[in-house]
């Protein structure tokens, strides 16, 4: 647990590194100390316990959703780092990358109220010193659906600036365990991480964090910020069909469930125009069967010129 | 530099973090204690060196080319590892994968004598427990040249594998620097590392060990073992073609080289299919220029059945 205080911003990679060794350092120290004490006051041996490092990767603009990813990541660790970088890898031609918010001095005084000691948030160059890179990594035939049928090479981008970040901070944390956690918003992009932690062995563990949503249901994102007041009324449909379908499937059955009366309910409200409805084994986004341990509907609509999504547990 | 003993044998990824663990420090304990020691008889202040890691990849056969890389990660390094793996996904169908030569008893003996602390040998399962990744590394069009021409998915494949064995093996050399040794034979695949260091932000020094050959100029490689004396005597023209061209270029500028001779000259000797005789800048891997640093011969041939590759520097 970290003690709330404006986090230390740094900007290369070289200053990331450095900030990473010299916390961990101090809170080793501070941990052993306070074995020491207890072994003392005890008169038991001395049971040390390795300082952990906890790792929440965002693209800036945070809002309650980051907060309690970044909160969690205090909770469980002794030292938590957050990266802050609109990674151009991963929007397509046409998508929001210039106009995506950009909000560094309200972030890091939410990132501290959370509990995060080091912000990472390097300029594209400091990324990308060569512009894109030459040798990539390929999501493969997950990589090209849902998410990835409207944005063709997002989750290669999403995985080629993951991959940086963990090869960053893995090796500077040494022995020290490191936790990584993501939202459970962007489900697809969940698995194909964990999946590319696991193909590359990175010694880094998944922590998933479940959605959180505002009080009338919808799922905090970003870019949220975009919408009007009306185009906010009209993207409850999202929450409220997923919340229906999944009532539904608690009563009958998932197999009983009518998608078809879904995806119509969602187009037929002003403004919001579907691009998919599915529901999916989130073990290997494919088909739900019968033996999936869990159900996930997933939901992607264009609200206004917002292209927003959402998901849910329907067993 | 490492004493000269059996090495230490470990198949499971665990074992071999481990491995690597322990080695570390008790070499930091022992470059602590001769550090103390020189301050003390010197009466100045203690200088603290940190521990280096030196890595060696193979497929194991190992022959005296490969005792070079050993030895000069030993010579540079406070601990050496090296990995023996015949990895499946850089060979092609129809390519020498179940006939590769392994020769564990007699790599390891060659291993010891050249300063290896360690040596990982694990199964195909421990390395693809799934089977084949479902993420994967693309090399880009660079991989899809010369080599990759003839081959195509090797580069993807060594890239898969090696970016596995840096990950597997950097986090645990923490603050310890870590040099990775590659033979000057694969120019293609240095590059193509390199650049995945790069690209990736493996926290990794490569190393580049020049060419290793015999007495006849036969550069060295585990697949001379499939070649039949006549083959190997054969086989002599693909490195006398290199020397000449050197020659040529040194006298008289890479320019003015006849390749489309040299060629004719591989072609025309009994037994030998010549694939590709070709120049590139070292350095990208296009087109020498005159503002070249370097410019490589690259060949490669079929001499038999048996498919080898050289190299040569001609400036």
């Amino acid at each position: 647990m970290t003690e709330t205080s404006m986090p230390r911003v740094v900007t290369t990679i070289a200053d990331f590194r450095t900030a990473i060794t010299e916390s961990l350092a101090a809170a080793q120290e501070e941990l052993d100390r306070t074995a020491r004490q207890e072994a003392e006051q005890n008169g038991t041996a001395v049971q040390y316990t390795n300082a952990s490092l906890g790792y929440v990767p965002t693209m800036g603009a945070l809002h309650d959703g980051h907060a309690t990813l970044l909160r969690r990541a205090a909770e469980q660790n002794d030292v938590v780092v957050a990266s802050i970088f609109v990674n151009p890898l991963q929007f397509g031609p046409g998508e929001d990358y210039e106009a995506y918010p950009r909000t560094l001095e309200a972030d890091a005084a939410l990132a501290g109220a959370a509990g995060v000691d080091i912000i990472f948030t390097p300029e594209v160059e400091e990324m990308y010193p060569d512009g894109d890179p030459l040798i990539r990594i390929s999501s493969g035939e997950l990589g090209t659906k849902f998410e990835g049928a409207t944005r063709p090479g997002h989750f290669d981008g999403v995985l080629a600036v993951v991959n940086k970040f963990f090869n960053i901070i893995r090796p500077v944390a040494g022995n020290h365990p490191v936790n990584a956690y993501f939202g459970q918003k962007d489900a697809q992009q969940y698995i194909l991480i964990q999946r590319m932690v696991h193909d590359f062995n990175h010694d880094v563990t998944m922590r998933p964090v479940a959605i959180v949503r505002d009080d009338n249901g919808l799922a905090l994102s970003s870019r949220n910020s975009y919408l009007s007041d009306e185009e906010r009324e009209s993207a409850l449909v999202l929450s409220r069909t997923l919340a229906m379908l999944r009532e539904n499937s608690l009563n009958r059955g998932f197999h009983e469930i009518d998608l078809d009366g879904a995806r119509e309910r969602i187009n037929s409200t002003p403004g919001v125009r579907l691009d998919y409805l599915e529901l999916v084994d989130p073990m290997t986004f494919g088909e739900p069967t019968e033996e999936s341990e869990r159900v996930l509907a997933l939901v992607a609509a264009f609200v206004g010129p917002t292209r927003l999504i959402d998901n849910m547990d329907l067993r």
